[in-house]
């Protein structure tokens, strides 16, 4: 039975909370939030679990085995490190840290200490997501040919990251978690409507070396939610629409084809190609149950989870340097990201 | 009765040909173009009007007022300034010309000969694209915060032209139309996946002096067609979904609050505010019908057309400035345009 | 502070059971069912609440005031009798009961005994249901020319009623709520799928003694999920589609015009009118939070609920004779309510 | 080359005609109406073609061979009738003939004259009916429980016929064709808004011997458009909505599972399945043109319309008894029909 502490009870610790509470094979010892209400709400919730207001509380309790982390991102890197160090697990809400040098240390700590560290990246975990990496993975598709998701609604504004480091990190999780490839270099635009506050629209594109592109649109100030991505491949493409009740991720048998003109060598001919459009089943599990799952297995096996640091710090690198190319209007940021999967 | 002229039976020309013959107050006097098949499509189809092989007998016909261009863009800016040198009324299918340097000549050359030069910027002249206009230029949206465009299908896949010459020409004339502004700057980024043809893939990001930023999302490869224009304004937004057979615009009542906190200056507090949805009901004639009886109007009134030379010109920069960027993966180009509207 | 005693903890139990827990000016004292998994499942959720398996425990127990009884209908009559005997004020779930005799003998019991009898016609609580009473009767409608609903899934088949007293009973207490009319007459037609189970697929046809009709369609083996109510007005429509996650309320200005042509006053000339479309906000709470406080004040002021014993039993007249017409493959059953409201 | 006759340029007339025109094997050599405002419309749209207003110049032209009827329903009769006994092949649109003893009698004469009598049920002809009849008779959707379809829309209101007989006779005539089975009775509701003019709103229920019923809602008075049929076979469901500009059929692997609990044999077990979504691509020709084709063929090799008279008799009989059945509100009318398919 694996014994788990969890700080940070604002917007995602409940989930978490609620997750762990109802998952085999460990139990929710201990609850900590710096804000007093909060806290209460957790008390109120879960009357025979301690409600702490220090996280040395936790970081320190000799009987907890592993630490949530689900407070803001600048706080990741302090309180990860020092469970680590603590010898705990650890599982951080996303993004890993707020710099690529946090994620780094991070690794080696983990490593050192030899104990798991892996990050919420949590749409890794849906079935959806699992069902498109297997299309990719397996070939279904033929070769990617691009990525480009829309991920808008109205709120949640954030007061200390941008809707980049907020909504953009569940596509380039997704993209890092389906496509087993990383990007080489990436080009931002954005704005901010109240000021003082970070941008709240933003656009990246994300070059690779092979013939492909992704596109990520995040925006806190559209009037409808979307989240939608298409995939286009050479044999299929996938549209993966998470707001459909059922059928959120549909297969359509369409594509070019290509073919050199005989008169012409130099004239290139398109056709298209449209088949049967197909929806299939997937399991529809709860991501945090899946997630929670993985998470104890790991610890219990020592081993590497699927978001494992290295995951998350290839998604910090590409916010840092959409966050640079951002300021510049554009300008493409290089990246030098290393993968194994 | 105005005699017209058309140059160009290919994908737009039938639909131009068609609404001028049925448009009252001109005659359409004869059609031509260089593909035989095209040709016997065009003769079969009107058989009492001359189907021609030689542009010249259109553009040299005394009894010919004005000369319609529907033939491939690089072909535009020679056809126009021989019709308007031969004292012809000129409407160019859009974009205007291949380069500004031609714009700007074809501008200059109808002004030395007092004729209207009109670009084919159909959309404008849609009742739904009517109606947003009206209620960005009424201050019914407050400040425009961003334009967002998302134009992709599967095909059809241009020879001669990138996809943004093809299809972010559209969401350009639109945002000239509504917006009587004009971007500072602009970050292209895109692909292409078949050899030897020009990207047909792109996504535009356009940077203006006020609080403003636009994106456009242009593809020649999706799965599915979308054709959907977010306006976020800082009193109202609109949702504009051009394959909505009814209810193509909407109008939300929703948006943010911004208040600075009393006890901490330097921290914005966002509240969000959503109210009543409305889809205005708005003139649904056909564009082109609206379009030939306006460039109707201005020929017989010597009037600057809506969509006048300046306005190809405009779209025109702003196109070679994102084709630029696009090779150079987003640096941002600046742009230099001046607006009369 | 009211004292609650609920019945029944299966599929809508546990909705309640949370609703009244959050709910102020009362507390959960009981939670009563037969079945042991059920039972545990509520002492899991609610430590500190008494589960019993005794109704008696509850229906004999001084310290309650009120009494809610989600059990099967069949067992509706008998406890809710009993519960008001005891004294209790009693909320029962819909339909009210089995038999409109049965639901005559609760109205008549309440009255004796001077307790409030509430039925859980949930969707008159719904902020979107409230919207759509408020136009109608409030004349933006006009005259009501029809009410054609479709509610229709895969599931859940019920073993003890047909699809009409599972499904259509929202229906049928949405028009009465709505409508302050009640239907002369009723023609039904359905069909089994299962063998020695009841209907699962059902039409429903309500006459007026005024120009209106109105149709319920409801099907437990449909392959989507289905929530959409047209309402036809002289004046407005609506569109009422409860699985819209925002905008369920639309309000189409349009209709017919009707006129006699003047050289033949046989004729009927009809017009077409189509105008804006309206997507009204409203309250979104949750429609037992709701309903919960009004029984609530009803008990304290000794109020007529919106849903009381009459409305119940309106609705279960209907439902008897739609079952009698059922099985006469749709031959008309007249019915005589009356309505004050 | 076979020569046609067109009778009745209104609603359906100028499509019929334009098809014709574009058919090879045969010509357009007349088209007749009583209307001149209509005539001139066809005389300006075909002006190689003479353009009537009689129809006897058709009816006794030994050099047409088929005659095409797109009139009002009324005279469907007499003109077929004629047209037979002239020696004509006839195409009639839909329904037959507003009696079903009038198109017993149109069977026998195009017996007599050993002449092609087909009636224009269009949907018959369109590949997604077509994909469903293949799917339905090959058994893959498993034993059908259900046809339900909704065909409503704004207009356009007929002033001889009902609701009934514009719009249902779709959907009868699609059920024809897929099921190969008749329905033995009918019961059907409905109201008239125009004071003297037919029923614009109906709602019919249709009986069969087997475990199968079928429901069909139209209605002229409805804000939006909807044509919507959802098929439940035990082994597999179909959405069929004609809207959609793609997938309009789609495929659910969805149904119950049913099983007897071991331990109470009176007591059933519904499970429930699901599986995967499948949109299968179809021939995306235009119905007329496939049907044109087919009616020529049938007149070269004398064979059986898929769409005969007597598909076009079981439809009107169908509508008869629905007719019947509406003035007694829903009363179920008998029917015996006779299928052979």
């Amino acid at each position: 039975m694996i014994s788990v502490g969890l700080i940070g009870y604002g917007y995602w610790g409940p989930k978490l909370a609620r997750n762990f509470v109802d998952s085999r094979g460990c139990r929710l010892a201990a609850i900590c939030d710096l804000n007093p209400e909060r806290l209460a709400a957790a008390a109120s919730r879960y009357p025979s679990i301690p409600a702490l207001d220090d996280a040395d509380a936790i970081l320190l309790d000799p009987k907890i085995d592993a630490v949530v982390i689900a407070t803001p991102v600048s706080s990741h890197f302090e309180l990860a490190r020092r469970a680590l160090r603590a010898g705990k697990h650890v599982l951080v809400e996303k993004p890993l840290t707020s710099t690529a040098a946090d994620a780094e240390r991070l690794i080696e700590e983990a490593a050192r200490m030899d104990r798991v560290l892996m990050v919420d990246h949590t749409f890794a975990y849906t079935g959806a997501v699992g069902k498109i990496r297997e299309l990719v993975r397996g070939g279904d598709l033929g070769e990617i040919n691009y990525y480009d998701s829309t991920r808008v609604n109205l709120g949640l504004f954030q007061h200390d990251v941008s809707v980049v480091w907020d909504l953009a990190v569940h596509d380039l999780s997704i993209m890092d978690h389906i496509l087993g490839d990383a990007p080489t270099a990436v080009s931002a635009t954005g704005i901010r409507h109240v000021p003082g506050a970070p941008e709240n629209v933003a656009y990246l594109t994300l070059f690779f070396d092979r013939s492909m592109i992704a596109h990520i649109n995040v925006n806190w100030l559209a009037p409808v939610k979307v989240r939608r991505t298409l995939i286009g491949g050479s044999r299929k493409m996938v549209v993966y629409d998470d707001l459909e009740p059922s059928e959120k991720v549909k297969v359509y048998d369409k594509g070019i084809t290509v073919a050199n003109e005989t008169e012409n060598l130099y004239k290139t001919l398109v056709g298209y190609r449209t088949g049967d459009m197909w929806a299939p089943q997937f399991d529809m599990t709860e991501a945090l149950t899946t997630e929670i799952a993985h998470f104890l297995r790991c610890i219990e096996g020592r081993e590497r989870p699927l978001t494992d640091g290295q995951a998350g710090l290839r998604v910090v690198r590409i916010l840092e340097a959409a966050s640079q190319s951002l300021v510049e209007r554009g300008r493409p940021v290089e990246l030098d990201l290393e993968v194994v999967s």
